[in-house]
């Protein structure tokens, strides 16, 4: 019931110098080149720090002055699908906080953009915001922890310098969207949707651990093709696009602090 | 990416006499009966397992032959409402699995319930089956992923000796329910719906933890009232109902294996 209380400040909200940057990636397809863009090397099973009959997968290694880890929720053990969606993205993150202790997480992954408010294919986007948009719970007050909005940690520098585009990210369990999530993602002012940003950004706010979110736009949400064919059709293309981007943050937090994104 | 491996059979899957329960439940007004009916006391801060900033609340005591931790998410720090739905309900089921190490796994809570399956208001329910109705991702098997069917543990004496009714649940993060969702439940088979089970049914496979599903009826879904209303009517008469459900299937669990369930 504790809320956190701010006598005793966290380390990873220190003020010093990023040492250990988190990336947390949904699907591996979009996580092997920044592996082998930043020579990670995967945790061999008897060193692995997550327990016994997690799937999940880390990858680690130093690049430049951060140490990386980078994780993602791996192979559903039974149908060897990337175990994508907010209840894994929230499992592997709270795992690695607690046992990795990062300065700062990365949330990087594909998402669907609106077209209407300015997403082109391959675009890359820094989320200003997230929120859920279905988790409908019409009772005063859990109507607002259901949506879940909150605010990312602010990286004026980083948006300024790597002329990356804004805007707000809605996330939620389908790829497809149905009219009610329509709704919902219409009135979470989102020009980007994922499945697992606002769960990321759940697990690390609860732990103040500051998150960015670095989604780059594989198929329009609002637009006339049908959104799996699209995703999948853009999938590995957009990916490059998204690493690049990655890359250049990491180039950009390698000897700052927090406080300087 | 390692698969649970069959050659070393977890502790918690042990045949021995069960000595550790851990009920897992999504409310305070749902969980504070049975903290009182089993005596438990609240772990205090300096005793908390779960880590600064989880808002997660843990009681927890001796009844009978059996230790009892009684775990909810918690009120979320900044709303002050219960933090339910299936990311909190998997994170504290998570981390208690792990620091806790429970020989089996209650969940326990309300949930909405289908007259065309004869479900009536405070009908005490064990779940066969449980899956979620909000994850729709049409790509092959990511689709089934999505679904997350899976059986419980099975249970045949509680259910003979205990006369409680049999159905399959369906998990989705909305109180209302949409076409879409309609659409799944339906396609689920589902008897029952609740915000959290399918989750804590994930989390506990993949540590191998027997997880067994009490969810007792607060709202007819497909009545004339509406959900909301009729779960906050009923909220209090039948959290009793299944406060004495989940009584005498601690009491039947006394002493026995995992087996003799």
């Amino acid at each position: 019931m504790a809320p956190p209380s701010s006598d005793q400040p966290d380390e990873a909200a220190g003020s010093g110098a990023i040492s250990k940057v988190l990336v947390v990636i949904a699907m591996q397809t979009e996580a092997l080149p920044l592996v082998t863009k930043f020579e990670l090397v995967e945790a061999a099973t008897e060193e692995s720090i997550f327990p016994k009959g997690a799937p999940w997968t880390r990858f680690h290694g130093d690049y430049k002055g951060l140490h990386i880890d980078l994780v993602w929720p791996g192979k559903d053990p039974l149908l060897g699908v990337d175990s994508v969606g907010t209840v894994s993205a929230a499992l592997v993150t709270y795992a690695s906080i607690q046992l990795l202790k990062p300065d700062l997480i990365i949330n990087a992954g594909t998402a669907g953009g609106f077209k209407a408010r300015g997403a082109s294919i391959g675009d890359v986007y820094l989320a200003s915001d997230v929120a859920f948009h279905d988790r409908r719970i019409p009772i005063p007050v859990f109507d607002s922890y259901g949506i879940g909005a909150r605010q990312t940690f602010a990286t004026p520098n980083i948006v300024k310098e790597l002329n990356l585009k804004v805007g707000k990210l809605s996330t939620g369990d389908s790829l497809d969207m149905s009219p009610h999530d329509e709704s919902a993602i219409l009135s979470n002012d989102a020009t980007v949707n994922d499945m697992e940003g606002a769960a990321v950004a759940y697990v690390a706010e609860m732990f103040s651990t500051p998150a960015i979110f670095v989604k780059a736009v594989t198929d329009i949400v609002d637009g006339e093709k049908p959104t799996a064919e699209e995703f999948l059709q853009n999938l590995i293309s957009v990916t490059m696009a998204l690493d690049q981007a990655v890359t250049k943050v990491i180039d950009f937090i390698d000897g700052k602090c927090v406080s300087d994104l």
